[in-house]
């Protein structure tokens, strides 16, 4: 097969996409259910249309463009990703996997492949947990794994719901009726940024997934005792940052210390009340992102972050409220569509490597209810989720071909 | 002189005062030039008017309420204090020298007491650090301690000039007036609250105010990398996050190493960015507030906490900003009036001590220019800066009783 990728056009796509943020360019930020982000949804979908794909949208939002294949009565493949972007990130991170799938559908279009099978594009809602504190909210949906009572239980900074949210941003439908069967697709596979600098370091094209890392998320609320900088005394005191510095130092050397270089802690979140340069701080909420992709091991550095965080509290006078957002095992990629892609890189002339994702994907999700797979290019210095996140375009050139020759090959 | 407190009075304008909020009751949030500040000036220019004083305004919003002497060309006497109120605190903390001085004033009219002096009852603008990063803003312009340059060099979190904000607010008029000559007062009372807990623990009344401690305030900017928190490897990280953690607790070991009780050091603001749950920290803005009764101490705090951020941010390969927002000299308070409140308290029949205000106030500023002292009360439990900060109407009693006293002395 002959395939023409008109990386040019594709580049454009991408650039047109960055525009909708809520930071100055180069920095991204989009988050769910923004203006910026229904006005990226609506530019995709005239995308979509133009390809002549029929788009169908879901009660939360995540978005199906199908590629209608030659024989109805078979499941349907699909591909894609997500378009939203943590605050003052890059362009690439997810958007990658959703115009990539797009132009891989039309390049196998101009070459005159009509695939078998029907092939859906998929824009999942809210990968990332920037507004309910939890990621891969459309995807663990799809899956089942996140019931309509648990999402309606979550809150974002404003004490809206994603019932409510998803509502105002005028996608109505039940809630019930997101979660697909298992079986529902024949196969799913993504295209996506690396996020990690091995690829780049080896000179490698394409890295073929082989398993999904997966995050325990900790949220951990301090209360301590406020009060004036200038008057309380050491003694006295119950600071909840100071325990909460003590805590992040915990987190760090949870991972450091795991005996191996898979581990890592991070805490990205760390708000101060009330925030007065004068005042003690009576409490702060952080959070821990823990992974590793040996689960034991990982599991084992929550447990001591647990007993170092009971240990700051209780030495400081402080009460500690611990709360697991999520603790989802790794997933495993299925072997016909490792075997997919590394075939497809191969018949591409691109080289190619098996690899373990560190980050968490919305393929983590959907291997739940059927094979899946992923695809991994470089990007830049392996850096993501910063202004400065970068793809060459020869690097997603390969990407998309190689998908393409693997949604060929699934629905062909 | 038989004086009548009205404390009903009082206590209700207080609670009107404590209306004018940006958080729910009992947490009080006013910050300067919002509409609940100017709404709560409005409402006190009310009250002046209706006691019958003459209110000028400065280009600050520095405001003067006149109760005019009966010999005009001696110099006034003046008391006062701020009403802007930090994010969640109390509704004493400087209110109880605003409304305290007012009732002052009407129980002395009432007792057909007539000052030689005219006596300003002086709300200052500011106190608090909470919008430009600087405290003491409307007295430090008053002292020339702050000059209009520097004024129009400040910036809040929106970018804007406190030139700009006070013109928005509707403060006209030059920075250059703002400034009073040296001999301008003849002398400064200022009534607060303890903000601390000694009178409350040892059952006095007043604490007669001989000298006030000097915080040096520093602002530290720490820039890391950022970067997916499941991506990149413990030992690639320059996390800005776990600097700040280590910087915390050097600042909290600067006091409690520092040898004597009177140190504290505080970090009441540590910001970080991008503030993701999977996003390695980037950059992270901490404050410092250092403080202690003697200078040389309080000097050698801030060099060990320089040290030890530069020590912390070269292990971990960060860059490092550090600014020193305010450094300034504790004040000593003049003898005449300190004698002048302590025979006061004696007159009215009330117990008092000598005391040492850790905390900082407008009276640090105004006893650059003028003879100055302070009046403490006991708050409960040493609590302030806090929605549960409380004053017995009986402490304030006895409080403006000393006040009015105090006044009649110096104005008489």
């Amino acid at each position: 097969m002959d395939l023409t990728i008109d990386i040019s056009r594709l580049w454009g796509e991408l650039e047109t996409l960055a525009a909708y943020s809520d930071a100055p360019a180069p920095a991204v930020t989009r988050v769910l259910y923004t203006e910026v982000d229904r006005g990226a949804r609506s530019y995709l979908k005239e995308l979509f249309a133009q390809a002549g794909l029929a788009v169908r949208e879901d009660a939360l939002g995540n978005t199906f463009a199908r590629w209608q294949g030659t024989e109805a009565d078979l499941t349907p493949v699909a591909s894609g990703s997500h378009i939203d972007a943590i605050p003052h990130s890059g362009r690439f991170d997810g958007t990658v996997g959703v115009l990539g799938a797009l132009e891989a559908f039309r390049a196998l279009t101009a070459a005159d492949f009509a695939p078998r099978r029907s092939i859906d594009l998929i824009l999942f809602t809210a990968e990332e947990p920037t507004r309910f504190g939890l990621g891969c909210l459309g995807s663990k949906a799809l899956a089942g794994v996140l019931s309509p009572s648990a999402l309606r239980a979550l809150r974002d900074d404003e004490g809206k719901s994603p019932d409510q949210a998803r509502r105002e941003a005028g996608f109505g439908g039940q809630l019930e009726e997101v979660a697909l069967p298992d079986g529902h697709y024949h196969a799913f596979v993504e295209l996506h940024i690396e996020q990690g600098p091995l690829l780049e370091r080896d000179g490698v094209a394409i890295g073929v997934v082989e398993a999904i890392a997966a995050p325990a998320t900790l949220r951990l609320t301090l209360r301590g005792e406020g009060g004036h900088a200038g008057a309380v005394l050491m003694p006295q005191r119950k600071d909840a940052l100071t325990a909460g510095a003590e805590i992040t130092l915990a987190v760090e050397a949870a991972a450091k210390g795991s005996g191996s270089t898979d581990s890592v802690a991070t805490v990205g979140i760390l708000d101060v009340h009330p925030r007065a340069v004068n005042s003690i701080p009576s409490e702060v909420v952080l959070t821990a992102d823990v992974r590793d992709i040996d689960l034991e091991r990982r599991d084992r550095m929550v447990a001591q972050i647990r007993e170092a965080a009971t240990r700051v509290v209780s030495a400081r006078g402080i009460e500690l409220g611990l709360e697991v957002i999520n603790a989802d095992d790794p997933a495993r990629c299925a072997p016909e569509v490792i075997a997919a892609v590394r075939d497809a890189a191969t018949a591409a002339g691109v080289s190619s490597t098996p690899l373990i994702s560190r980050a968490y994907h919305d393929a983590s999700f959907m291997a739940r209810i059927c094979p899946t797979g992923m695809i991994f290019i470089p990007c830049r210095g392996g850096v993501s989720h910063r202004p400065d996140e970068y793809v060459s375009p020869a690097a997603l050139e390969a990407g998309v071909r190689v998908l393409a020759r693997t949604l060929a090959r699934l629905a062909g």
